[in-house]
């Protein structure tokens, strides 16, 4: 007999009681720095396929507004009130990257309509810290040059910088055409340090997506990057994994992405 | 030319000398904690059908067992009775999570009828230690609190736990599901310590497969965790990665998990 | 609506501006220890036909030289040499295992003619550091002592370490079928301690690929293994992860491995 299955195959096998019928959330997507709500427009796409309502909030700084002169309560205030305002309940709170520091300070604002956070490689600060304070120091150093550079208290990504350590797996257009459309991102918010106290109190349940091939924290490390480093200051958490770089795959494997947000998701 | 192969696609090749046949093994299965021999069924048949002989002995507090007052030895000692009295030799003797302790002192009882040991997300316990000792203080404080509530000196998991950090993969009934199943757990093996100088002397080969999405024990930690962790007190062993939590995989794809013991198994 | 794509299913996405033509690249590789330039056959054979040029230069030592009384200059230099005298340019240099110290040295010698270097689970030797220095005391202490037991300072690697350590992917035909085709390693070269100081100063773009069941290093420790310890020597480098052990996916997934090596060397 030769039964060899290839590695990473698939196993199609159905599972006691019956096989899973698709659960409808309600997911608020929050994009991290260098992105705007667009980030999410594939995996949204995907997930309202599925059968879920979808809403990615623009906040301020980002997307069409002018203003890069914000702090980061006016950027999770945003949230709440797009949250409030839309009547939404019981939702599924997701953030990539920095938008994890606003799910934190947003899931303060109104806990009562939070049915469960996850977090996609993304930020999850102790109380006190500034996003800033989780990077290397040698990270820190260049983030501080590139910043102290422009002319209006943001910092840009150089091209080369990008396309190494935070779209990896794309190739040079899909990495081109990426950068092409990011803006310099407001910095005073990534140096604010946060009060987190009411959030390590909150008992919501959480998730952490951890896409594998993210290389922006370092990997491997007892006191930097996304997992297990930050997210194992989350408690008890669902987790899960998928191969991925830091930008890439919400553009290049929407359908992926969205059943792996479904999963950390779901009851 | 366009010839990208997705990610994460088999790459069926032929190889020299030709390809692989299946070795036929002789597998004992050693279920774990909060399980008892009918976790390993789906994965048991798969093996079968690969052309394997199969056993996966029940234990005593397990199954029908309703003595819950077990001693370690207990274990171990009805594991190496049923290799013995079954007549088997040449044994691939395959343990998960609490399993891997069992393994080790069985292995002391019939070295002489083993092949190899594989420890699938599996206690490797070092010489003097409990299995409770592996956990960190927060959990040994949680299971303790647990223990402490039972009337018979076992430990049930309650269900928001056991989901989020047994069964992080399956669907929300697919945990249900397993959960229902499930017997409190007897108290004592966990926190017996083990003597374990006989086994590591053993020069039994030895295989660590490593599910990687098993948040039961910290990933990325000096001091806990299954891989690498445990895994590297084996000394020289051969490791196999695969997804997976700790909990579903033998549920919802048995062929894989089939498919890598037999790979960990096979000389 | 049960859309459940199966795990690690890849997905088949169109991308703007339009999907990723091939980049005809010229690669040079280097391999291992234990290895000879036929390591590198079908791999290079599948990245000829994704349209590529590639050479894989036997260097001293190796393959049909019998001379094991060789120098790690005489390696990078022969390598060097090649890449001179095919007139190369503009060639991404790859190295698998040691190759990665070999990569570093030819690097220093011809800069100019580089356009990335891809180290495939290799050495990255820091300053004044032998490959030898990156085992664990113990593996050290076992490496020595082959090299005493033979005449002519070399390394043999025994059958049972091989196959679990460097082979553990194999099937068992298929790791005797690559270990009767090596040879003992001139042990020298493994030994001599490299000045590197001109390597940290080029610019060169870097990457890394690392194929996440090789246990030749152990796996999660500060002070060992491919990645993140030694890849983080590279400073900004772009990171690239795949299944595979240390020695048999080049032979079972040479499609694969040369998508990766593509994926790590183009712009």
């Amino acid at each position: 007999m030769n039964i060899q299955p290839h590695r990473n195959q698939p196993m199609p096998v159905p599972f006691p009681p019956s096989p899973g019928k698709i659960q409808p959330l309600t997911f608020v997507l929050v994009h991290g720095a260098w992105a705007d709500a667009s980030f999410w427009d594939r995996v949204a796409a995907e997930l309202r396929r599925m059968g879920h309502a979808v809403h990615s909030p623009e906040y301020p700084g980002h997307g069409g507004d002018p203003n890069t002169n914000v702090t980061h309560s006016m950027l999770s205030r945003s949230v709440a009130d797009y949250i409030v305002s839309h009547g939404l309940r019981d939702i599924v709170l997701a953030g990539h990257s920095f938008g994890g520091t606003i799910v934190q300070k947003t899931a303060e604002l109104v806990p009562d309509r939070l049915k469960r956070l996850v977090f996609m490689n993304a930020f999850v600060l102790k109380d006190g810290e500034s996003a800033s304070e989780e990077f290397p120091p040698q990270a820190q150093s260049f983030f501080e040059q590139l910043r102290a550079s422009s002319s209006n208290d943001t910092i840009m990504l150089p091209f080369p910088f990008y396309r190494d350590a935070f779209a990896n797996l794309a190739s040079l257009e899909q990495a081109r055409w990426m950068h092409e459309r990011i803006q310099p991102e407001p910095a005073k918010p990534l140096y604010e340090k946060l009060d987190l106290k009411t959030f390590y109190k909150l008992t919501t349940p959480k998730s952490y997506l951890y896409l594998t091939e993210d290389n922006v924290m370092p990997q491997g490390q007892p006191n930097y990057g996304w997992h297990p480093h930050m997210s194992s200051r989350l408690g008890l958490f669902r987790l899960l994994k998928s191969p991925g770089d830091h930008m890439t795959f919400v553009y290049t494997h929407p359908q992926w992405i969205a059943w792996r947000l479904y999963e950390a998701g779901r009851d």
